[in-house]
């Protein structure tokens, strides 16, 4: 489906797409996609298939391979993701947008330091908590459909190892786990883990 | 030593300063340090203390708080440094000065994302070489100075095992360590390297 749009801060939108969960996102040489609702994850897979995440993006975000060095580099919805298409013709790129792509990724390199997976497990839960969590009664969550395999290849670990960690952290009342794929985070208690 | 210089492509220099190894560039608000001779590396750190490199800078880069969304953040001297303060002010944050930051922490990031220690010291050592190599009639000569316990910082490894890989990496006729930390890599072979 596409729909014209009115003129946005970026230019002229050329228009506007749906996508459904796991879907990729056509990379069009000088546009952008400037994501309206939903969440995507940008990506670049080494020699053996190893995919190694660069972001994860949601509404007001803008992705596309300009604002990458990577090659091969790609774009996946997670959710189901309404998306603009924004031409970058006459624009420079500008610091913000890279500011923001920069931010993500020295997040994630950083998340990916700590030594023990938990914690970088952890990290990374808290992290997206921040970043696409909802306030609900239980605690903040995260509803983005992430599987262990995805949290595990963010991490560079296993999906078993993921799904062990999950169990513990649920079992002393950190997370609460719902059915697809969703998390609730306790922040507070998570805030202080250490063990 | 201080030596007040002519304008720059970036307004005027403040002053050009000589950095001994392992020297801490002072950060300040508004500066960016513009590296005219020697390597720095820039990183930050863990809770617990690990360090986690998030650039290493040669002549010509641009580094700065301004450049990163990292906090604590810090650019050390990994070998003589000579570097010209030049103020922000009244001057906008380059594209091409992220981009070259977003450059960097990808690169890091992808190779730490091989599985096997081995192979993310061997992407190192060639993109150190690629980006700080010097020709010489046995191979690509890199003269760093890193201790095998900055390159395990940079893997996020030990540095037991970085010198176990290395002594099997010269064993296999594929680098040449020489005195002072220096490495020489037999590019060609190391392209293939595969076990």
């Amino acid at each position: 489906m596409s729909t014209v749009l009115p003129s946005q801060t970026l230019g002229t939108a050329l228009y506007q797409e749906n996508f459904s969960l796991r879907s990729p996102l056509p990379l069009k040489n000088n546009y952008l996609w400037k994501i309206e609702t939903g969440v995507v994850r940008t990506f670049t897979w080494l020699e053996d298939g190893t995919l190694v995440t660069t972001g994860l993006w949601g509404p007001g975000d803008l992705v596309g391979k300009a604002l990458s060095t990577l090659d091969p580099y790609q774009i996946e919805s997670l959710t189901h993701v309404q998306a603009s298409l924004l031409p970058l013709e006459n624009e420079q790129i500008r610091s913000e947008w890279l500011l923001n792509h920069l931010q993500q990724i020295e997040a994630l390199i950083v998340i990916r330091s700590y030594r023990r997976v938990d914690m970088m497990l952890v990290k990374l839960l808290v992290w997206l908590g921040k970043r696409f969590g909802r306030a609900v009664e239980t605690g903040n969550l995260i509803d983005l459909r992430l599987t262990h395999h995805d949290l595990a290849e963010m991490l560079g670990t296993t999906r078993v190892t993921v799904t062990r960690i999950l169990g513990k952290l649920e079992e002393q009342g950190l997370i609460q786990r719902l059915q697809l794929q969703r998390i609730v985070l306790k922040e507070d208690e998570l805030w202080h883990y250490e063990i």
